[in-house]
């Protein structure tokens, strides 16, 4: 096992389709746009310039995420490294809210109750039924889940907590073999690694957006605990234009 | 352990950048030309109208190869499967005639010599210094391989070796547990591979060609052995007519 710090580096995935519609998406597997891809590229240009070179990555098994690692490691040169995915870093499913248009259901609903589903950490949206449009239930890469664990919504809560177990199992191991660890996923899977690892509340995590495309680079020490508290992103003017934008998105008509 | 027949899919990479120019490639990282990524996707294509869809995927660690696999299952709607990548699948070790033109090759040395070096089973080209232009001895993808594993040139038999460690351990293991296997490769690795699996003699595998981007299906009884001997290629007339074109390459002026 190799001694500490650690290096473990987050990438959130750039514009996809239903961003740029902005619609809910969750588990829906949409592509990323043009834009999206671009940001993933400068995402993996940012890695290469800063030397910070990914020995191994972690993804969901969502093709945003996907595709986002994939680029982000050709533009670094590090398309060779090993892979691997798991449902477990997917996007928080939000239930019946997805495939809703985000501005539309704020005029339905006010802006409190979209708010508590956007924001909340214990309030989930309504289940989506089964055999919904825009449920996964049968979908093939879910196939081997049991029921129970095919989520029909989420809050924030309900990710950490299937999330926390591939930390543990999967990616913490390859720390400790002194790999640095790319982890390619979502706003929220994200969210809910990063309010582990800075220890924020359930309170303070509404308030933090992760910026997409901006490596976010950790060093953690031997308990795994942040030395650099709350990350340092690889570009951080673009990181903090890029919060603020988020925080406005719920806005957007 | 899953019962027989075993279902395992070789797909060779389509044009390379120095396939286009008419070099030798080997180990060199060269991408695919757009040309290449049209018959991944194709490929891809194949594979879901057949309804022969991979669980799980195994590459070579060369960009080609590794494109070729997202591009194919991006087509297929198989992006989230599991990956696996290996050096063991790496396109045979070119040796010193890699990055060099295949036309001019063939001029400087005669056919009889130039022939010897792309078909023969057991004569390699001269090898490759360690620090030459195209060698790959400093390449942060194989430092974890003792020296005496990087190949500074390969003949076929020398692919055979070290391929079929990867095919025991790694493959053999995935189609045992009723998993459909693509493996997406170079053409002497996935040559190697078919020798192994149809028995095919030193001297007969000369005369093997694998098209490019045309997957090819086999089915395996409980010893590993094919049901349908030499493969069946999911476009047959597509692959009879590849394999001319590939008979006919070192002829290119």
């Amino acid at each position: 096992m190799a001694d500490a710090p650690y290096k473990l580096i987050l990438l959130r995935h750039g514009e996809s389709e239903w961003n740029e519609k902005n619609l809910f998406t969750g588990w829906v597997d949409v592509n990323l746009t043009p834009k999206g891809e671009k940001e993933a590229t400068r995402g993996g240009e940012l890695l290469k310039d800063a030397g910070l070179l990914p020995d191994v990555v972690h993804t969901s098994v969502q093709k945003r995420a996907i595709r986002t690692a994939q680029l982000a490691l050709e533009a670094a040169d590090r398309h060779w490294i090993p892979v691997h995915r798991h449902w477990r870093l997917n996007e928080r499913h939000y239930g019946a809210l997805q495939g809703k248009d985000k501005a539309q259901t704020l005029a339905e609903f006010g802006e409190e109750q979209f708010m508590l589903w956007r924001r909340s950490y214990d309030t989930p949206p309504p289940a989506l039924d089964r055999d919904a449009e825009y449920s996964q239930f049968n979908d093939a890469r879910y196939a081997t889940l049991p029921p129970e664990l095919r989520p029909q919504t989420e809050c924030l809560k309900d990710v950490v907590g299937r999330m926390l177990p591939y930390w543990f199992d999967s990616i913490v191991p390859d720390l400790l073999t002194g790999r640095t660890v790319l982890v390619a996923a979502h706003g929220n899977s994200l969210r809910a690694l990063v309010k582990h690892l800075d220890g924020i509340s359930d309170a303070d995590i509404a308030g933090l957006n992760i910026p997409t495309g901006i490596p976010l680079s950790y060093e953690l020490d031997a308990e795994f605990k942040p030395l650099n508290p709350g990350g340092t992103y690889l570009d951080p003017d673009a990181a903090a234009a890029a919060i603020e934008a988020v925080k406005n998105q719920g806005k957007k008509k």
